[in-house]
C-alpha cells in the first residue's frame, strides 16, 4: 500500500538534499517539493511565523520506520514534521511504477 | 490521534488572521498557509476560477468539533471549505510538541 | 463520503485544462491548481528533477473509478500519478455544495 509523508524545512536546498537522497537511497520513488510556505506554530508560548519549503513523500507502507529513521537522521530540525496518511487508491501503473523503483 | 485538516481563503492577510487566531486559542499547535493556488468550481452553474490561499491545520482529534466551530465563526467565506483527513504516522517528539502547545 | 485526489502535469496550461474539464463534466465540485512544485524521482535508473504543477481533486467517493478513467484518458503523460485518500469529516454546508454541483 502506497503511502504519502510530509515534512518541512528552513530552505530549498535542504528540501533539495532531502528529496535526492530519499531517491537515491530507493526508499521513496517520487518526492515532491513546494513552497515557500508561511508556517505559524508555538514556541516557548510565543506565537511564531516562518518561511518554510514542504516535501511530500510517496513511499510503500513496508518502508515507514526506513522512511523516519532516514529522516530523522539526515533532518536539519531537532523536532521536525514527520506525518504520513494511508492512500485509499492508486492507479495501477503508477503504483507498478513506484514498487519497480523503491526497495519493497 | 493527529488529523489535518484543510480550508481556503481569498487573500494572504485573510489566512494570517485565521492561522494567528488558531494558535493564539490553542486549539492547533502548526498552521501553514500555502499559494497563491488556482482554484476551479461550479458557481451557478458556471465554471468559475479564482485565486486563493490554501490553510492547512494539524490539531488532535479531540479538537475537531471545536476547530470546526471556530473556523465556521471566523471565516470569511459563507460555505468555506472544511476538510479533514486521519494520519496514520507521526514522528513521538512531533507529536509531544503538539499536544504540549494545545489544548487536549 | 469525500475523497481528495492527486494528479501532476508539466504545465500550468496543462492543469487548467484538466481542471476545467473536471468541473465541466461535473466529475468535481472543486480543483485546485498549486505550483510550480520541484519533483524529484527515478526513471531509467537515475534520479531526476522537474518543475510540475499539481492538482488537487475534490469528488464524492461513488465517483472514484470515473474521474480515474476520465483522467487516464484526457492526462498528458503515459503513468500519471494518481492517488486518492479518504477524508474524516466534511462540514456540513461544504458538503452539500459539492453533492449538488457533481453527479453522484
Amino acid at each position: 500500500m502506497l503511502m504519502i509523508g510530509w515534512t518541512t524545512v528552513a530552505t530549498m536546498p535542504q528540501a533539495e538534499t532531502l528529496a535526492a537522497g530519499l531517491i537515491e537511497s530507493r526508499l521513496a520513488a517520487c518526492v515532491q517539493i513546494e513552497g515557500p510556505i508561511t508556517s505559524f506554530y508555538s514556541w516557548e508560548g510565543r506565537t511564531e511565523r516562518s518561511e518554510e519549503f514542504r516535501i511530500s513523500i510517496k513511499f510503500i507502507a513496508t518502508r515507514e520506520s526506513d522512511i523516519e529513521k532516514w529522516l530523522l537522521t539526515h533532518h536539519p530540525y531537532k523536532t521536525p514534521e514527520w506525518i504520513t496518511v494511508r492512500t485509499e487508491n492508486v492507479s495501477e501503473k503508477y503504483l507498478s511504477w513506484v514498487k519497480a523503483n523503491t526497495y519493497n
